[in-house]
């Protein structure tokens, strides 16, 4: 990766000079040495085995592009996050050992903001919370959309890793445009109309004029991006939220058939999330060791006990919609009618029946012995992201085989929880999608994990699946297992025919070979990155 | 261009091998060297200099990439064409002269269908009818979406020009994936998740893993697209088409201001395509010579005259509601109250409407001395177009100057007819629309041309104008003026902030400056094509 061949990687006099004349230019602050925040850096939320000699902190676009010169100039590879939340994905770790962590979490600024045409321009530090809180203070009649990593995690990663969430924006890569772009070598370039001078389009319309460059700066490592515009969408008229749960395992493929045709006419214009009973239970608690009697993995006639004590199936969904009174009570019969006699419980919620559940939930609870108030912790954060508010609620399932509850400020990189995603997406079909979780639920249960598994309706045609590999890394052996449970689900479910939408930054070299775009690829990043500074390994086998 | 710098482009010996090597792979039959034949190559709807010394039609991707082998061992530049009908942008005319034409309309097959996740794969020479007859035949419930260039012209070469049409699916680069690419040197690569032996998600899903490629490939010269998959939209229960009109000319911004809102909140879910008077009348009919008495351009007051006979307004607009009845219902009335006040006539019509109109147009004339008959005729088949139904109607603007009608079989290349499109974007304000529009009447009208304009709301932010400058070539000096009107139009609405989404195939070198892009892009064009033989010059000026 060095193509210096002289030096080894992130360390001897090559670094020195390099950590030198970062000092210089973004003062010594930004240039972290600490053994202890490097430790941080180096650490997911399962094993890897990176060194990270140094974290650099640039504050602009300027900054970005000076240390990537000085980078070329000593052949330091540099690797850059965002809000650094790659959970299950590898967090903030970098693709190759040796490689300088460049972390753009101080560029945050919002740098423009338009109400009527409805976006928002931001750099790479900026967060979910802020853009958040931004669109709150001003009164906007706008919501993001929002993932539930965290309020401190960066919408312009997300987006570069095409992430999701849960509106009808819920595609991010689908709803940015206009980026600003360091390359490699520390020039700079702009995409779509951005590119001109002047010109009033750039955060309005994705393709601009000539090839369409923004899709070489996802998932890559052909340049940073350090401004994007992103796309917000009017608070609708009328929202309401539905749930709905299945008590039959066999029940997902009918689901997937009832839901294809809503969303594919549009009646159903945002994700729909369903989760299975494994991923419900990790959102609610820990694992039950006492009722498991401590064996893992968790034995089926506990599970289905959790489920009728707590009330969830072993299918259980939930989405949003969105309009005018009239559109989304059209919306609610048309569920209605295709879900029925798929499901066990259809419920809708909006904010006048949230409200009133938590004000007569004592009295529920007295009446029915069911606690309602706990149902309602558990409901109000998805309740939010469906309408585009961050929560770290989700991140509290990396502490599902925990021995300790979660602590208040979670950081599952530290805490040593054990968390593995994988993605594959399967064609929108009851049949094809009872395939893929059969797999994984076969394969996480031989190694010994639960496979807590979600399914969502990204678009019209397909549905991206994350299954959970969930463990405690601090019990010995289980870093081991995981990731070899991981490669071994990763391997058959791309022999099935279910690629992955994204990878642990430690597992490119477990994408399928494709020679013709792997070429093109490589020829590209030559071309842009002849020394391979930036992100070596990412999204692409070293050479 | 020319890397070998030996041998003038497209002649001399060098040619003399290709071609013969041409003939060898693909047969004779299929390299035509018929002066007739190329000189219709070499004629676009407006004045060229181009020479193109071959035309070849590989039959197949292998002949495909074994052509541009030959092309690169001769160093002939080689430009491929689909369907050939990018009319207004240069129809089949190669961007620097010397290029062989590489005609793909052979390679005309459907590779695959899928009713239930609805999409079809395609090759490039599939047209527009082909497709729409396949899925009459099969009796599908699916509709495709489609512009109105002709029943002829190609899916993949419009999509990969990022052209537009009409339904929910009208912008069609967003509603493709899983391309086939030959690079220029003769290599294939497939795109998303394509790209993988056996995955079942390469007509699904757009963005596959790691870098997202397939914008490479659009308005660029970058690769040869024999290949994509293509999403149809399932047929609504219910479909409606709107039309107002607008009598007064101020009147534009206001409706573009109420009418964004309904596109920004998924209300209208299509473009809205709004046409000046102008732009109508050169639908219904040719220039009224008569009573302009000869004079050009076309007098106010004829104008006037013209909108009050012929039933239409400063501003016409068309659009397509699509759902259930309820939705549908819904969707009409918010449209209703957003125009109320702000248009003079706003009418629903459906097939049952038009049906009874047809059948009852005789007696209407009778009471009301209006000819519906003619209306009908103009209506249909922008009513199917909302629907996706290819038709050749609008083609007959292009004759809109000619002293001769329109033949039924037009060719208005081979017609003599002048077209020249301009296509700059704005973002969907009112007073931006307006601006636009202002700026261009005054450019065409002082060049004596009229400034026919449509805007269409191709995203929920931005406008997709075009101006057609229409005349007729056989008028001396036409040619010149139109070009030199072209050149002027283009250059005030880039120094205005409005630079546009597509040039013709002779308009490169008038892409305005950017520096970093072209960098990357030219870095680009070198790694996958040494030697500058795929379709020098478009879209990327000539180093």
């Amino acid at each position: 990766m060095n193509s210096s061949g002289s030096t080894p990687l992130g360390s001897g006099p090559h670094l020195e000079m390099a950590l030198e004349q970062w000092r210089d230019l973004v003062g010594p602050e930004n240039v972290i040495l600490d053994p202890a925040r490097l430790r941080a850096a180096e650490t997911a939320t399962f094993g890897s085995n990176v060194a990270v000699p140094a974290i650099v902190r640039p504050g602009s676009r300027a900054e970005v592009q000076q240390v990537l010169r000085i980078a070329n100039e000593w052949r330091i590879p540099v690797y850059p996050v965002s809000g650094g939340c790659n959970w299950g994905y590898g967090s903030r770790v970098p693709s190759a050992t040796g490689s300088v962590l460049l972390d753009l979490s101080g560029m945050n600024r919002i740098l423009d903001f338009s109400e009527d045409l409805a976006y928002i321009m931001v750099e790479p530090g900026v967060t979910q919370q802020q853009v958040y809180d931004f669109l709150r203070e001003r009164k906007s009649g706008l919501w993001m959309d929002a993932t539930g990593a965290s309020p401190r995690s960066s919408l312009v990663g997300n987006a570069v890793e095409r992430g999701f969430g849960h509106t009808p924006y819920g595609d991010h890569f689908s709803h940015v445009c206009g980026m600003e772009v360091v390359l490699p070598d520390g020039e700079a370039m702009e995409t779509g109309f951005e590119r001109f001078e002047g010109a009033r389009t750039g955060p309005l319309h994705r393709w601009g004029v000539g090839a369409y460059l923004d899709g070489l700066f996802t998932q890559s490592n052909l340049g940073i991006v350090t401004r994007m515009s992103i796309w917000l969408m009017p608070a609708p008229e009328c929202f309401q939220a539905y749930f709905f749960i299945c008590d039959s395992e066999e029940g997902l493929g009918p689901i997937v058939e009832a839901l294809r045709p809503l969303r594919i006419n549009g009646t159903l214009s945002s994700t729909v999330h369903i989760a299975n009973d494994y991923k419900v239970l990790s959102g609610m608690q820990q694992y039950p060791w006492e009722e498991a009697e401590g064996r893992t993995p968790l034995p089926g006639e506990v599970m289905k006990r959790l489920r009728k004590q707590l009330h969830f199936g072993a299918w259980n969904a939930s989405g949003g919609l969105y309009g005018t009174r009239a559109q989304v009570a059209e919306a609610r019969r048309l569920l209605r009618r295709a879900l029925s006699g798929k499901v066990n419980k259809l419920q809708f919620l909006d904010e006048r029946k949230l409200r009133l559940a938590a004000r007569f939930s004592g009295l529920y609870r007295m009446l029915t012995g069911w606690d309602l108030s706990r149902s309602l912790e558990l409901v109000r954060p998805l309740f939010g992201l469906l309408q585009g508010v961050p929560t770290d609620q989700p991140l509290a399932s990396a502490y599902w085989r925990k021995r300790t509850p979660p602590p208040a400020a979670m950081d599952p990189d530290m805490d040593g929880c054990g968390l593995l995603w994988c993605s594959p997406v399967a064609p929108a079909t009851g049949p094809q999608a009872e395939e893929l979780v059969a797999l994984a639920g076969e394969t996480l249960l031989r190694y010994g994990f639960e496979p807590a598994i979600s399914l969502t309706m990204i678009t019209e045609r397909s549905l991206a699946c994350i299954i959970s590999i969930t463990y405690d890394r601090q019990a010995a052996g289980e870093d081991e297992k995981a990731w070899a449970c991981y490669q071994e689900l990763l391997r058959r479910l791309t022999d099935a025919g279910f690629p992955c939408y994204r990878m642990t930054s430690q597992s490119s070299a477990d994408l399928p070979p494709s020679p013709g775009y792997d070429g093109v690829l490589r020829r590209i990043k030559r071309s842009l990155d002849p020394n391979q500074i930036l992100a070596p390994g990412r999204y692409l086998a070293a050479e």
